[in-house]
């Protein structure tokens, strides 16, 4: 006898908590659709020579690789022919520049499937997990308009979901590194360090990090490092707010402007597609520690939650596929890790046990009423509805106490005093109610039941 | 450079061959709901230790194996300790023993993922593809009335898919070892000998078959051979022609009563489910390969296609998890092997590329409307309609090319015209017609028009 289990670092759901998790799946893909983003999907393991084109970085060392048996037997050396997908960007990559010339550009896509690494053991931490992205990448160029609707899709995406206030936050690397530029840090690679000391404020502390900037790697004077502390410490509230911080901030170099012009123009457009002023703020500190991001970036935090970090960002990056084509492919996307968020909602309390996607339970209380409970249920389904039928007769009680625990709103039942009156009565678990009907009448009564309800919980 | 490319035995799609596939599933998921089976997922891979409990199968040589990096040069001998799945049925198997505790039985359980197999390289062979599998499991026992739902569900599916006439094909493994019985084939291993035969018969042919069983292994009599013969090519025509081909078998063993008897109830139960005659048959020669089934098992094929050969099987089996619980959990399943359908289907020519999933295209004519076309867009969208906006202004010829190869059927155009009169134009480049609007009144006026075509295409 083996111990059945999962591997660890994996996040396996009962039907009930599945079917919460698809809810949030569908929404999220919902609103994808809504903005016009097509839908792909790529296969889980990726030639290595194809996915792995950096080498020794912090994803690869957490690469999964696959190999059938028969490759297992002969190659005890090297790197195996197939790894899987750490995250969904390379692979959109790859995709794109495969299949380059049968795409209409700009190419807006979505993808949702599970990416693989390699992590540490520890709770809350995922080895597989999904991934919610989309991207708009352009040929050649690509309009800052497209920077611009990616909050707003960020915005209907959680206000769809339902999980309480949330603020986008934004930035613009061309700002940053125009301020750097002005406080005369040039170079691209001290500029670089700067950033991903900015990006661990929020972890690390203020003081921290001024004396990371201090000392000897980057020698920074105080004056420099008030000015970047003050600078990284701007947020907004509102949209006249961000657009008065972002004039406070005085003239800057040529890249500065460029950023500052861009982070306007993204609040313009914002306020025209009617995104709320209190789901967004500008956000000075916000870097992402991303290397090729190279323009507007974003995050989203839950109000009530800011120790849930951000749970969905991204931003502007200049080429997406400069490994595998000569064609410059710019974009800009934003992910969701939906397996952690959906974990830490969970956690948190809040996230409820779903009701069940059954929406009745035609019961059976006599086996010579089989025939008319496998026909009724039938003329349910044709109307729309997800029925159940009770196939061995049971005392009522327990068919009750079945559809009570596992979440089914509705029981049919027709027992023979509602055959002699050519009825059935329906028991509303939800409301606690129940109610008669004609047999005729029982479909359609139950999906305006089940629309009125849909109705008011937003679905 | 490298040259993007995916690993070989994968399908991948472009966004509108995918928004068909997309839809194939969607509707699949559909139906297993409305038949109230409950989702699950699992992971994609499993410990190697708990997926492979049998040692040297033929799956097994099939199996891929994953690890992380720093796996991988930590054991360079034994079996790493991650396993892909090679199929929904052991995940089941492992999902329902580990769980046990906190599911209702009769488990009622779908799942649609994608499973991994180490194919030889061939054309139409697929290492990575979809399987939509649905599970009965009983805790003791399960009633043979769960069995005859299952063909009412392949009979929904594969109507709403609309692939064209399909007939779902019974037997029982129950009579055909009891037939072989009073044959006096009363081995079980030679009973399997034989069922793994006949279930060659389709690809050998019968002299082939029948010299198989002639010669040394089976040394069965011509006599015996004949009746073996006649017995599976039994095939029935509506409901009842199937009883009256049942009855016709004479008189059996017990098994063979028994068997017979749930050929009965099943074809009963489908009659009182209103699946249409013409769509099951009785097929005496399917014993489907597989060791575990021990009852009625199911083959589904398309009338017009017998070369694509089964595209759902399943059947009865007595254990699930056996390997996992000391529990006896029986059930009865059936798997769609997705991705070989859809692309067998459209090898065929079966499948038309989808319209895109996008309803509309909002175009832009001049900078200066790009606010207006953000706020109509997102009113749109707020009406549940799927837009695009043409975020830069070009020429009208240009974006209805654009709508036109990206298979958007609805494009919205205000030029100054329209903005004068205060009313949208639309071109519905389906029907190739164009009608005005007022611009309020636009929502309502492409929904009804979508909901009117959904309604037709059936969806």
């Amino acid at each position: 006898m083996i111990k059945p289990r999962t591997p660890p670092g994996v996040m396996e759901l009962l039907p009930r908590d599945q079917i919460a998790f698809q809810r949030m799946l569908d929404s999220i893909r919902q609103t994808f659709e809504r903005f016009g983003f097509l839908p792909i999907e790529t296969p889980v393991f990726e030639l290595s020579e194809v996915l792995l084109t950096k080498s020794g970085g912090e994803t690869e060392r957490q690469v999964y690789f696959a190999q059938s048996t028969g490759a297992l037997e002969k190659s005890s050396e090297g790197v195996p022919e197939l790894a899987l997908r750490f995250d969904l960007t390379v692979p959109l990559a790859r995709y794109v520049a495969e299949h380059e010339h049968d795409l209409a550009f700009p190419f807006r896509r979505y993808q949702m499937q599970r990416v693989y690494r390699g992590e540490r053991q520890q709770r809350g931490r995922f080895r597989e997990f999904y991934q919610c992205d989309i991207d708009v990448v352009g040929k050649d160029a690509l309009s800052i308009r497209h920077d611009a609707e990616i909050p707003a899709v960020i915005h209907a995406v959680f206000a769809s979901l339902d999980i309480g206030d949330f603020t986008i936050q934004l930035n613009n690397r061309k700002l940053l590194r125009g301020f750097f530029e002005g406080l005369g840090i040039g170079d691209g690679e001290q500029q670089d360090g700067v950033l991903r000391e900015l990006d661990k404020l929020g972890k690390r502390g203020v003081a921290a990090v001024r004396e990371t900037l201090a000392g000897e790697g980057f020698a920074l004077s105080d004056d420099v490092i008030d000015q970047l502390m003050s600078f990284s410490q701007v947020r907004s509230q509102g949209r006249s707010d961000a657009l008065a911080k972002l004039d406070a901030l005085g003239t800057g170099t040529p890249l500065f402007e460029e950023g500052r012009d861009e982070l306007r123009d993204v609040l313009q457009r914002m306020h025209a597609m009617g995104v709320p002023e209190q789901r967004y703020a500008i956000n000075l500190s916000i870097a992402r520690g991303l290397d090729y991001y190279t323009g507007i970036v974003y995050e989203t935090t839950l109000d009530a939650h800011p120790q849930i970090g951000s749970i969905c960002s991204g931003g502007r990056y200049d080429n997406l596929a400069g490994h595998y084509t000569k064609s410059k492919l710019p974009g800009v996307g934003i992910s969701i890790g939906l397996t952690r968020l959906f974990w830490q909602l969970r956690e948190a309390g809040l996230i409820a046990t779903a009701d069940s996607s059954v929406d009745v339970l035609v019961t059976l209380m006599r086996d010579e009423d089989l025939d008319h409970a496998l026909a009724l249920s039938q003329r349910l389904r044709a109307a729309g509805l997800n029925v159940e039928t009770q196939l061995e007769s049971r005392k009522l009680a327990k068919q009750l106490q079945y559809a009570d625990r596992a979440g089914i709103r509705f029981v049919v039942i027709r027992g023979q005093d509602e055959i002699a009156r050519g009825v059935v009565a329906v028991k509303d678990l939800r409301r606690g109610e129940q109610f008669e009907v004609a047999e005729s009448d029982l479909a359609s009564t139950l999906l305006v039941e089940r629309e009125q309800s849909r109705a008011l919980a937003g679905r």
